[in-house]
């Protein structure tokens, strides 16, 4: 991260010779300063040309133009490449709405984070299906949105959730063990814009109770995975995952409290690098760009 | 581990009142000293009693008698507590025989370890379905039996394994990347005695070809898992487990690479537990005293 | 942790035959039912007899009688086996004050700990030198001290600060984060009860700016160190240390931003090991019994 | 690493704009396939412009010439970037001698990861202050040189080490736990060439007895670290490190015993990223392209 204004581009594209000089070659005709860029081939293993990833940061003030002029610009460099491409002004802060239940870890990091400016976001509200946490976050300064959620008012739920992020015009939903089920069609209509914290170590134990699935196995570590919420449970791309060494004296709460300092370790560094645009979603999995 | 000769009492009971007072007061009783004791009470979190293990290391020559009539005295104490226990001297070099494929990296590593008495252990024998090591075993001064393992003859081949591991007085057989599924009749002969070391972090990636597995699932974590072998694949007890980062710029082949030394350290230390009587089966888990 | 009450008898002694058996037969004898125990014999490698240690946890509810007369009948074993110990009872919440400077991160974490009963504490009050974190303590309904520090009223500030400490009774007062050097007077009328967090993994970068030290020299790893603070600077005995991985990419400001998260975990991890009688000072190391 | 042909260029210059666009844009002109590349721009935490690192691996089938033509066509480039660079084939195995006094642990690991052509590099000989290792070394057709080293022949031992070293065009040097300082002389002479493995995490106890240091002062994680050797005694460039947790019952030798798994680990990760040009010097501190 740096401390002057930048943009990020990051983009995909067929592999093919010259992409590199052709970004960078633009980029230098600008006079652009580049402060740091990545690239990656991925060619699935076959050995031929795939698919190729890139991030790159320019100083904004090294450019000639803004982001407008900028995006104008590349467009056809960018179509030229086949390229799917975005770029991002630094100095424009993401919104982030955070859902949450009735664990607090997650909140607490998160809202230290932001309060300590170490993730320079907005957060234009919470929601939460209880509303234990009103008071902490309204101390802060954030709306708080009270949306319970019952067997009998799922659709009419997701719903309201949809609204309030649509309304806030929010740019990332983090489940921050939010511990509900979003529809399928909330997911499906957000691709690459929820992200969830899953308390195992995915593909190990899916779904509920990982924890206890955990215990009756015998692991000697658990862990935590940070992924995209698509329509399939746990079943999204993953973006970070880490883990804890337990033994055989833990207990289920045990590993419920080692597991609670994986979950937000891990929830904090996915989400830094998703609002970074350091993550690239490609089919079922991530560049990480770190 | 000490310099000096001493015996390893491991048991398990169930649990009750004045266990370790009934056992450390045996041993004083005798002028036993203690070097090291570990206790664990497992009530698989029922907050009911459960089952009780331990394991105590004597100084050998604190005692006024040897093994023979140490458990003489000990087994009325045992059978008054329902125990299961052994006891082991350190004196008395544990007999480990290695089953090995086309893969060295185990077994380079596990003979440096013989060779620099890191493992304190006998190898009466080198088992291999290849005879790519016969050489290099050889050099060592071990004897080496190629056994050639087809889909025709497996059951010929592993009645030759057993006779070999029975020849030789085998305490332990180690899978050091057998890359064969051994029979479920020899697996349940011998339970506690046979350890393989797994190429994934156990459950996820069971079977064969873990790390194509992961490498499609887009996991951002690999592992191995040391685990006593059971008539079930890839499902008895786990010892031990590690984990190595990787990240989307890592092929199959990357994953492969650097699971070798996940692997090679993950059986090191699972095997030496086992060795040192530090492991102790609860049902499909283990109680691991480190 | 177990969810009944329990005592935690923690002790040190000569290591000498027969000290398990004496002590584990003090509690049988009474019918008490030991949850956990855990013992170490430490020869400082001489191969002779060292110090023993030991902590053992018994159900409250399964001895006749209360801690003061447990106390009164354990008195003439521990002199004859010339023991210094302590028992503590879990219904019984430890008081914890927490020192804190502008850095918000061990702050937030440990009271996100103490609201979710995780820390099973009191917080009698939050001592800091400004007065950032006020309306934050409060809210949370913790009384906050305005203590400001500087080069010419240090000796009346500590003073102060020691004052509040007494007055509240505090057992264990946590530098969370405090980034000033304590009196060395301070420091010696309460050992092993100020517990710090240093920003490097000790003994490298010892006193101030270490993560501009770990810069220079170019270490692959940084880390943290939570320790028993005494009158020489970041020397004390230490509890917990842990690393995280970074590169030649990550600036000071990063270093900064990744050893936050480690500084919360070791802080967390250390000060639980030791609100739960499972760290024994032992010189200038510790025995902690995890 | 890809398993054709690839040519790999490092090199570093002042930063400034247009450096990715004016190589990058030479290789394209040349149809050259980037198959993978790294980039990285040192401020020193400045701000302002520093140095700027690169290492780019292009498919050596899809340029129309080689290496020595790329070389003539590449310098006017280089010259006018300022740029201190070299280019390499992967086809031409690079030359690693290894030193070794009485431990085996590096050796076997290194030995075993040639022989199974993970490291695909050639050992023209291994050179010992002992003759322990002659046997395995020779049987595996490795020429060894038994080259003792006392206090009144340093100079001359040290003159035979190095002649060997010329003798057989070593590009690489490594100490692989070879235990004795060798003369500021050679390594002056040597600059980014011999590779040490100490085992400790420096800067925390450098020189004699790393182990003993770090018994004594109670850490928890004990580590190793790869690095160039200066004439500086553990003072050079730090390539790779990693640590691994202790507890207080751990003896110096079970440290000693730990320690060989992460020397083993971290020497041979380092040694790799040198070998694949991943690894570049900056003043004291290493840039390594993972």
């Amino acid at each position: 991260m740096h401390a002057k204004r930048f943009y990020t581009l990051s983009a995909s594209c067929p592999d093919r010779v010259g992409i590199i000089a052709r970004v960078s070659g633009f980029i230098a005709e600008h006079k652009g300063w580049i402060l740091e860029s990545s690239y990656h081939a991925d060619d699935g293993g076959s050995g031929e040309a795939g698919r190729y990833f890139m991030r790159i940061e320019v100083k904004a003030d090294s450019l000639p133009f803004h982001l407008a002029e900028f995006r104008e610009r590349f467009r056809p460099i960018a179509e030229e490449l086949e390229m799917g491409w975005k770029i991002s002004d630094s100095a424009v802060k993401k919104r982030v709405v955070i859902l949450v239940s009735k664990q607090e870890h997650c909140l607490y990091d998160l809202l230290a984070r932001w309060q300590s400016k170490e993730l320079d976001i907005e957060i234009p509200c919470v929601i939460s299906n209880h509303d234990a946490f009103k008071g902490f976050v309204e101390w802060h300064g954030i709306p708080f949105h009270h949306v319970p959620v019952n067997p009998d008012n799922k659709r009419a739920a997701y719903a309201e959730v949809e609204r309030l992020f649509d309304e806030v015009r929010g740019d990332t939903m983090v489940l921050a063990r939010y511990m509900q089920i979003l529809s399928p069609d909330l997911c499906a209509k957000h691709p690459g814009q929820i992200i969830n914290i899953h308390h195992s170590f995915l593909p190990s134990f899916v779904g509920a109770k990982p924890y206890h699935q955990a215990y009756q196995r015998g692991v000697k570590l658990i862990g935590a995975t940070c992924h995209f919420v698509t329509s399939e449970l746990d079943q999204g791309p993953i973006i970070e995952q880490d883990v804890i060494r337990i033994d055989h004296s833990d207990s289920v709460d045990d590993m419920v409290r080692y597991g609670k300092d994986i979950e937000k370790a891990v929830l904090a560094r996915g989400l830094r690098y998703h609002l970074e645009d350091r993550v690239l979603v490609h089919g079922n999995k991530t560049v990480v760009f770190r």
